[in-house]
């Protein structure tokens, strides 16, 4: 009979608890949580504090006395492991409510500690007006907080998924927020010309977004905060909640003398095996693969800690699952837009090396003339020449999750853009469109890669070198209403035939429309006269996003 | 300098002309089209019936105009062509308006003329109150008919997409609708279990549904009709819309000589080219071969038939595309359901030979503790022992469409349930589970195949042998309020391992659970104490969809 002993509740712990049982009904299975409650929604937790999430009993999805119930396994809550006895297989434990403590042995061990909020060293962060939330005992404080502000704001300091979902609840509140980001975009696995979009809504919902601004100190004044900001501003706030990110909690294993990864996560195979064969780790405590890049790094999501249990689960047990590799699937809700990414950013692909290009489409969620379609913004970098699906990023207010799902599987797959062509999606009028949106931009990439329709970005508008002359395609009305680039020529599309004569021989013309799509035709209608040309990935609409500034 | 002529301006005539346009400023592109109107949104016409799409206009998305200026494209509506003459590479086209003939010549030809909605040898079929929906005019036709009707009542003969979609489209128009399918489901893209959802999503939105039932014939009464029906019942009825399947449109290629496929569509290549080099053939008037079986058949969809013009313009003007075969995604909406697949069915599967099981999970949308979650029915089918994937079919009201294009890409990869084990997908409780549904699916398919947790289906409940016991491991209350299976003895899954030796030893023992879940849990307690069993995938949800008669 194995004795599998398990610290750590939550995602990757009770998924393998679950599972260890499925396996064998005869192993012992005992799970270690120092926290009150195991299983929670995690994610669910910003959403109780807005209120969309109206019972805070919904959070806590198994007990301790469901989980005996159902799997027969043996949970102790309030119990903190504070070392392991590799060589004797054996645990000191302390109960942290009688604070006796005790040895426990094991068979195979699986640690899945999780990860804690960053707390960096600012003068004041110690304030106990300044809070995180991981738990379910940290969002009862932010809530307990909230409902005895000493001033109506309240300062989110860090612009990842964490700190907008805060940012929406407090909204959802009523609450004035201040979003403190020290990069100059929010949620960086976007690049910054798809956050653009995000910047946008976050204003829109009256979020004072300051970017390239971090928090330097915390001073209290009377009941409330004043805040130093790294731009040399002060700012009076009634509360502070730090999303600057997480760290691995690693401090067992690396006492234990556990070998630890470059980024200070613990080090796993892809059995999820430990240094010690009989320990595995899972989860935002471990650093695992990266499906693209073949590093190993953090990836603190819950999808892939849930499934590494399972998998640790199955191989504590006698089987040999092998984790495939993480791939950084995310997803946030922003308001009413969606935010998705998978694979690696431009940024990300062009930092470990890759020849890489970006195109991007902006076109209905489903069929235009269905009513309630709405644009979906969706960027695919590949790999040049090969065309090498490296990474897709969306955003928009429907079928945001969808295509990034799509390209998620097709990354997996290995498959490049030619290939993306060929996909046959589901089309109906209410769902999505004949050629859907990731094949569109299929259609564009592999244009870019034949050489057929070579593509231009913002950078490209902003800057043009004197060999270089910018021509809008678009009719005269939309630069009136929607807007118009500075120094550029206006020629509708359909006109172009007809006034060829009018533009310089001798330049390269950077061509613009509203999505894009206009311009591949321009462009090609140019190519045919001789002129050397290049579209702008994404028109006017990506334009805007990459450029406006916040 | 290529002079291409393309027969048909619809979904793969006009894809054709648009791409042959971008690829080659200087070929000559004539698109000839019989009918009153190019690029119309052919699966809009459902909705500008019951409503949904107010505005006629919206469905009528280019002009012969709009198609010159943009494209350069000399559209001639209501010209038919005649025949070919391949020898000299001529058509003779009639001018439908001035039933004037003239010759015009080409170097590559493009048949892209559809399909026509089957009028059966039924008598009284031809009576002007049995109207068909395949473009604008018949839709019109339709919509006036709708404004007269002698009887308030419609009858839908053909229970397909068009079918379904025309029925909910007249439900909108508040008119009693009876739907008579010869089959005993509708949709047979999904299987029968998986049809018996929308059965009594017809229902509950007040169609007089009739399955196996047929019309038999059609006489006029009055100002209304009278038709008989297979079993032998009559039916008064204001109108009847039949939608009972289309065939391919291939008399002009028939008169021509060309190949045609043994399914009555034209042949062609993966090129797209018919048994004339000179000349290409897409959309549903071609055979295409079929990405999971390899065999050539008829699948009548928009998005291959756009993707088909697309590639055929591009071989037209010396490229070499190829299509890489059909796969049959599909999807359609019921009222507030989505159902959709792609691949093969269970039932095309085994008459394809393949040996097969299949799995069925019910899961929520999203995460069931966020608002607004949905169960979606989702069913894998894949092949015994590999694993391959052959197709999925799901129905729900949410992220229908998602879970089929996930998959869809998955099949076009040719991956197995084991790697969809793996998947990556976006999570936050808005949007999905940790979890997903397909996660989910494939672990159930993957402990079958391991044999870990054998599976079996309604029939198996519905005549258990001798040697068989019915096991309900859900709570009594569920029972009570959602449905008992008669003959089954209850033990709730948290008692069972108190409660082992009520159960007889020597049987085999089928357990039924709410949608399959639990159900694994309990197998696996079973099968340590030495018991054989198998679990119902699915569970009662799945039972219930399957053998619920309408």
């Amino acid at each position: 009979m194995t004795k599998i002993v398990i610290v750590g509740g939550v995602a990757g712990g009770a998924s393998a608890a679950a599972r260890a049982r499925r396996v064998s009904e005869q192993a012992q299975i005992i799970m270690l949580e120092r926290g009150e409650y195991i299983s929670f929604a995690n994610c669910g937790l910003p959403y109780h504090i807005g209120g969309t999430i109206p019972e805070r009993q919904s959070l806590l999805l198994q007990t301790p006395e469901s989980f005996k119930r159902r799997f027969n396994v043996e949970v102790r809550v309030r119990h903190e492991v504070m070392s392991i006895d590799r060589e004797a297989k054996q645990l000191t434990v302390r109960n942290l409510q009688t604070g006796e403590t005790y040895q426990e042995s094991y068979d195979k061990l699986l640690l899945s500690p999780g990860a804690s909020p960053i707390r960096p060293p600012i003068p004041g962060f110690n304030n106990p007006k300044v809070l995180t939330l991981r738990n379910v005992p940290d969002m009862d404080k932010i809530i307990a907080a909230l409902t005895t502000l000493s001033r109506q704001h309240v300062t989110v300091v860090g612009g990842g998924f964490i700190g907008l979902e805060v940012a929406e609840a407090l909204r959802e509140r009523q609450i004035p927020v201040t979003l403190l980001e020290l990069a100059p975009q929010v949620m960086t696995s976007l690049d910054e010309d798809m956050a653009g979009f995000l910047h946008q809504e976050l204003v829109n919902h009256g979020i004072d977004l300051r970017l390239r601004t971090g928090l330097s100190a915390v001073e209290e004044q009377g009941d409330s905060l004043l805040l130093q900001l790294s731009d040399g501003q002060r700012l009076e706030t009634g509360l502070v909640i730090a999303a600057i990110g997480v760290s691995p909690d690693t401090q067992l294993a690396r006492q234990a003398g556990l070998e630890l990864g470059a980024r200070g996560g613990i080090q796993v195979s892809d059995t999820m095996q430990t240094s010690d064969p009989d320990i595995y780790a899972v989860g935002d405590a471990v650093e695992t693969r990266h499906l693209v890049t073949g590093q190993a790094g953090l990836i603190p999501l819950a999808g892939p800690a849930n499934r590494q249990g399972r998998m640790a689960a199955d191989n504590m047990l006698g089987h040999s699952e092998q984790y495939r590799g993480s791939q950084g699937t995310a997803i946030c809700k922003i308001f009413t837009l969606a935010a998705a990414s998978t694979g690696l950013s431009e940024r990300l692909a062009r930092n470990n090396g890759f020849n890489i290009e970006a195109v991007h489409v902006h076109t209905g969620s489903h069929a235009g003339y269905y009513p309630g379609a709405h644009p979906v913004s969706l960027k695919l970098i590949y790999e040049v020449p090969s065309g090498r699906l490296l990474g897709a990023q969306a955003v928009g207010r429907d079928g945001i999750d969808k295509r990034i799902d799509v390209l998620a599987v097709a990354l997996r797959a290995g498959m490049s853009v030619y290939d993306l062509q060929h996909l046959e999606l589901t089309y109906a009028p209410p769902f999505g469109s004949a050629k859907d949106a990731i094949n569109q931009a299929a259609f564009v990439a592999t244009n870019q890669l034949k050489g057929d329709v070579p593509v231009c970005h913002p950078a490209d508008i902003l800057n043009p070198t004197a060999e270089q002359f910018l021509l809008d395609v678009r009719n005269p009305a939309e630069l009136t209403n929607i807007g118009a680039i500075p120094g550029a020529m206006n020629i509708p599309v359909d006109d172009l035939r007809q006034r060829l004569h009018e533009l310089p021989q001798d330049k390269e013309i950077l061509v613009i429309c509203q999505s894009g799509l206009r311009g591949t035709v321009a462009c090609r209608i140019l190519q045919h006269h001789g002129l050397r040309c290049r579209n702008l990935s994404g028109g006017y609409i990506q334009f805007a996003a990459a450029t406006r500034r916040f």
